[in-house]
C-alpha cells in the first residue's frame, strides 16, 4: 500500500486527541489540542492542521496518509456534518468532513464517538471476527454502536444506535438530557450511578455508608466504586441496581438484532464483578428463552487512551468525503491516486 | 430470464398456501393444502409436491421455476431449518429447505413469516424504495421483520427481529407464550386486544358496553372493533390503550435502527384511526427529539390473501439451498443452469 497510515481524530468536549495509526492498529504517534480554545471552527482547524502536520513531519508520515477518520459528538456519517454539537463551542451544523478534507487534502469520514468505538473494537479489539455485536459505551452518558452482518448500522438518517435512550422506566423515570424521562443512560451511565447513590443515601438515611463522608453533590461513580470495593453495602447495592437495569436492557436489545456479543467500554465497564455479576444475572433472567445462555458480554480490549483515536482512524481506510480542491494540499499532494477500495479490515 | 417464475409457500398452523409468482409480483395461480393432515413431514411434502406439480402443469410453469421461497414459523434463514415449530405437527428440527429443494429439484430459501412479509413489502408493497424500515405484523402474536440498508436482519443466529417480545411492562406484565411477562405481543396482538377488553369489562363492571352482549371468553379483536365502530366507549378505550402501548414501542424501536418507516400488517392494522390515532400520538410523544415528526407509519399495501405467498416467493429469486441430487427432479430437470445472480428486486 502506497499510503500506509491513517489518522484518527477524537473530538471531545475538552480535548481533541489525534494519532497516526498503521494498518495493524498500532498508534505510531499521537498528540492533542484543546477543543474549546477557539471560537470559530476555522481557527480550531488551523491549529489542528499545524499540530497534526508537525506530528506527521516528525514521524516521516507526510504524504503517507490514506485517509482521516473522526469521531465527534452527533457526527453524521452520511452527511459528514456535526448536526448539533451540544458540547462544542461552534455554531452547528458544521460540515466537518468536507472542511477537514479540504484542509488536509485527503479523504475524510466522520461518525459519532460510540460508533467509532464499535469500529475500533471490530477492527482491532474484542470484536475482531464478530459480524453481529453491539458496543455499549458507559461514560457520562450511555452510547452505542450496532454492528449487523459486519456493517455499522447508521439507519435512515445516520443517527441509528441511540440505545442509551431506551426508556427503561416508563413511570416516574429520571429526567434525561434528551428531554424525556426514564432513559437507560439516566440509570446506567457514570452520572446515573452517582445519581442512584444520592437517591439511596436519601432513601436509606438511617444506614451508615462510607459515601456519607463526602458532600453528596460531589459523589462520582468512582467514589461509589471505591466504597463498594471497601465493602460498603449501600455502594454495592448501587452496582446491583445498575447491573440489574443494564442487564434487562441488553436482553431487550437482543430481540432486535440477535447479536453474538455485547461489548462494554468506558470507565464503568471496569467495575468488574460488582457490575458484571448482577448484569449477567439480570440479562439471563430477562432474556427470551431462545437466547438464554447464548449472548456473550465482553469487555473492550482497547486501551482507553488509544480507543477513541483507533476507532476513528479505522474509518480512514474507507473515508468517503474527498477533497474538492486537491491543489491546496500540504499533506497528500496527489490525492487522486489515493486508493479508495481498501477494505476496513485491510491488513 | 429463462425461468420466469418463483413459487411462494406459506406454511401456517392450519393451511399451507402456495402460489406461482412472476417477476412483477403477480400471483399467477395459487392453491392450498391442510398443514395438519399428515403426521410426518415426508407425507406432508408428498402431498405438497403432488398439488404444486398439478398447479405448475395447469399453468404451463413446469421447468420455469427459478426457486422456491417458504415462510414458516420459527424458520431459520441461515440453517434452512424449522428449529422448533410450536404450532406444527412434526418433530423438530426439520431441515425444511433441504427437504423441499431435494423434492422439487430447485433452490429453496426459508424464513419466518414476519420476515417473509417484510421481504414481500420491500419487493412489491409499501416499502418499495425504502432501505430502512421495520415491518410489524399484528396477528395472533406480534411479529416483525427489520430491514437495514436494504437487507433483512437475521442476526447472529437467524432469529433476529422478535420485536413482539420487547418487554413493555416490567412489573405485573401479562404472561407471554415465550414464558416471560410483559411482552409487547401480550398487549398489541389480536389476542392482546381481546385480553384487554376482558380486563376492562371486569375492571369497569358498572359501565355498559356492547361487549357485554356476548360470552366474555369468546370476545375477539373483531368484536371489539365492531363495538368501537358502533360507538362503544369501552371498546374505543381498548384501542386507545393498545395504540398507546404500540406507539411507545415504535418509539423505542426507532432508537435502534432509525427506520424511515414502520409498516403495519395484519388484521389489527386494518382498524383505521381507532388504532392509528392513539398510536401516532403515543409514538410522537415518546419519540426521542431528533426523530420527532420524522418516522412514517404506513399500512401494508399487499392483499392479505396474497401477502404471505408473495413475501415468501420473493425469497425464491435468491434461494440459497441447492438440491444435492438434481437427478430426482420433476420440476426443473436442469437445475445447474438456474441463474443465481438475479437480484431480489428483479423486474
Amino acid at each position: 500500500m502506497s499510503k500506509p497510515y491513517v489518522v484518527g481524530i477524537d473530538i471531545g468536549g475538552t480535548n481533541t486527541v489525534f494519532g497516526i495509526v498503521d494498518a495493524r492498529g498500532v498508534v505510531i504517534a499521537s498528540s492533542s489540542i484543546k477543543t474549546r480554545k477557539h471560537n470559530t471552527i476555522e481557527a480550531y482547524l488551523d491549529e489542528l492542521h499545524t499540530e497534526l502536520t508537525k506530528l506527521l513531519e516528525v514521524n516521516d508520515a507526510v504524504d503517507k496518509i490514506h485517509g482521516i477518520g473522526i469521531g465527534a459528538p452527533n457526527a453524521n456519517y452520511y452527511t459528514g456534518t456535526i448536526e448539533s454539537g451540544v458540547n462544542l463551542p461552534w455554531p452547528t451544523p458544521i460540515p466537518l468532513a468536507q472542511l477537514v478534507s479540504e484542509k488536509f487534502g485527503v479523504p475524510v469520514s466522520i461518525t459519532n464517538d460510540a460508533n467509532a468505538a464499535a469500529i475500533g473494537e471490530m477492527t482491532y479489539g474484542s470484536a475482531r471476527g464478530l459480524k453481529d455485536f453491539i458496543m455499549i459505551t458507559l461514560g457520562t452518558g450511555v452510547g452505542s454502536g450496532v454492528v449487523i452482518n459486519g456493517q455499522l448500522v447508521y439507519g435512515h438518517d445516520g443517527f441509528a444506535g441511540e440505545l442509551g435512550h431506551l426508556i427503561v422506566k416508563r413511570n416516574n423515570g429520571r429526567l434525561c438530557g434528551c428531554g424525556r424521562n426514564g432513559c437507560l443512560e439516566t440509570y446506567c451511565s457514570a452520572t446515573g450511578v452517582a445519581r442512584t447513590a444520592r437517591e439511596f443515601l436519601e432513601a436509606r438515611s438511617n444506614e451508615p455508608s462510607l459515601l456519607r463522608n463526602m458532600p453528596t453533590d460531589e459523589i462520582t461513580s468512582k467514589d461509589v466504586y471505591d466504597a463498594a470495593i471497601a465493602g460498603d453495602k449501600l455502594a454495592k447495592d448501587v452496582f446491583e441496581f445498575t447491573g440489574d437495569i443494564l442487564g434487562a436492557a441488553l436482553a431487550d436489545f437482543t430481540i432486535f438484532s440477535a447479536p453474538e456479543a455485547f461489548i462494554l467500554f468506558g470507565g464503568l465497564a471496569k467495575s468488574g464483578e460488582l457490575l458484571m455479576k448482577p448484569l449477567r444475572e439480570s440479562m439471563e433472567k430477562n432474556m427470551m428463552p431462545i437466547w438464554k445462555g447464548k449472548v456473550k458480554v465482553l469487555l473492550s480490549e482497547l486501551k482507553e487512551a488509544d480507543a477513541a483515536v483507533l476507532g476513528a482512524s479505522a474509518l480512514g481506510w474507507e473515508a468517503k468525503f474527498q477533497p474538492i480542491t486537491p491543489s491546496a494540499v500540504p499533506v497528500a499532494p496527489t490525492p487522486s491516486t489515493v486508493p479508495t477500495t481498501t477494505p476496513l479490515t485491510a491488513k
